[in-house]
């Protein structure tokens, strides 16, 4: 709870069926929501730092779908995929704004995906300022999460001899995904890395002050969010893949594809403590190579040879 | 054009699907997109006033018919009707941001999608700051919009006592709608009405800084908007229907009961000035009835007797 923003109480909202979903999405949240109800938010900001915002859509059939998750897994997932964006620029979350499209046999679950969201919502420290609630006929989620960084972290930070690391370990949402599509039962820890990812941000903020000048969070697969990095810093990203953590059992190619994890890759000029950031998180902090030269590329290496980097997930080329 | 905001170039974007997207559109927006390409945009905003955020969705067969509008019409409203409520609050905007729901057959047409939002961002003097795309069975545009204002105008802001006014002429779009759902196609002047709406950006930071103290945006209707003022601020709106201007030919029933017609409805303690606002924006200023009481209510009167108020609109009770 930052307790930063406008304390004024929700405002009397008229009739109507979308008011009446907003009605019981803020019985859910109870004070995790703020002064709801007007035609715009007012945001209280701290003095300090640069407003930093990301807004990111999650869409049924896309994104996800619903058979393989509850209502209170969508919510939550929704907005921990936004936050997670600004967990990769290193910034405290100032509040978040739901858009949310919903099916008219949707309606009943709402309170349980409030549920989800407010769970997101209450671990990342921040409130629910704002939103807009309209039907359509697939669920869709549009999450714009405002946050403040003193010095955001940006994709175009690296600097060649940077040593490149990565938070976690990798692998669990693409195996998680791969046998739901095949039509089995993730155990539950792969389940919960699929369904329940954190975003990193007291991790990106520890790192940042700790020497990181470039994030990005791993959305598309650590392979193709290398690739982003490469591109936005102009340099090129060696990585190791016998480096690259991955959960037991998953190979160090699903390891490099796998999407949807909401880790971070950042690069640092000198070495990250991997042992504090451990004992701080109870999190992995691995070294997993070096950026080198000044060629936008990533080049991945398998026992000091060159190897083909599997490919990355993208929405409008792969399903 | 507010200049500013982050001046830095784009990022490099990465290869695939998404960013062919991004890329096209940066392409038709120019110079009124800014530093796009982060995982999160950084925003500026100037030293006086409060940070005012709203978020906004327009969904294909929700609150638009593609055979009825152009892919550059579909563009300029969705961001238009966002951009409205940041006039409700009489903030000036400090930038958008466009979550993007494209169909795939729909890819061919994003240039013109970008050709109508930026006709609108550039006409309200702002910025392109951030987006996210991604594909989807309906196209569906949520718009998050910033602006900072130094005395926002709220809903809750009336009094008994207050004049109610509304710029504008009312009714265009609820006739222009009846006429496209009956296949027919309206004029020139409705079908502007309709699908080039204009924000009241200009006109509500001038009515705020005259003595406005409450206002909001008509977008479900006179009527229904009246009734989410009144219940935010508890008086009762007593309106006099006669005295709502309408578009010639236009009932007066129907002048309360149009929607999307993101006029501004305000209340003032003392006059405003309605000569000099017309001299000012070439549009109509009309003092329309008084706040009275403390219970939340519109009461709408014709020659002085009071008349049962035409239902509003709600995408979730109508269609």
């Amino acid at each position: 709870m930052t307790g930063r923003n406008d304390t004024r109480p929700h405002i009397p909202l008229g009739p109507g069926g979308e008011f009446d979903i907003v009605r019981r999405m803020l019985q859910r949240w109870g004070n995790l929501a703020r002064s709801i109800g007007d035609d715009a938010a007012i945001v209280q900001l701290p003095p300090n730092g640069q407003l930093v915002v990301s807004t990111d859509t999650s869409v049924e059939d896309v994104h996800f779908r619903r058979e393989w998750l509850t209502h209170a897994e969508i919510g939550y997932r929704a907005t921990a995929a936004a936050l997670s964006d600004l967990a990769a620029m290193a910034a405290e979350p100032a509040g978040i704004f739901l858009a949310l499209t919903l099916p008219e046999t949707d309606v009943p679950l709402v309170d349980e995906l409030a549920d989800g969201i407010g769970e997101c919502v209450a671990s990342a420290g921040t409130l629910v300022l704002g939103g807009d609630v309209t039907r359509g006929e697939k669920l869709s989620l549009t999450l714009t999460v405002l946050g403040t960084a003193i010095v955001p972290l940006l994709r175009s930070g690296a600097k060649s001899g940077d040593r490149i690391y990565v938070t976690g370990r990798l692998g669990g949402p693409l195996r998680a995904l791969r046998e739901l599509r095949e039509g089995r039962s993730p155990g539950p820890a792969l389940r919960r890395r699929f369904a329940h990812p954190v975003p990193r941000l007291r991790e990106a903020r520890w790192l940042a002050e700790r020497g990181a000048r470039a994030a990005i969070d791993i959305s598309d697969g650590l392979i193709a969010d290398a690739r982003h990095l490469a591109v936005a810093s102009g340099v090129a990203l060696h990585l190791r893949a016998e480096s690259v953590p991955a959960l037991a059992g998953i190979s160090s190619d699903d390891a490099l594809a796998s999407g949807e994890e909401y880790e971070l890759l950042v690069t640092s000029p000198g070495p990250l403590d991997a042992a504090a950031f451990r004992q701080e998180f109870g999190l992995e902090l691995t070294e997993i190579g070096e950026a080198r030269g000044d060629e936008a590329d990533v080049v991945s290496t398998a026992a000091g040879r060159r190897v083909a980097p599997p490919a990355g997930y993208d929405h409008f080329t792969a399903q």
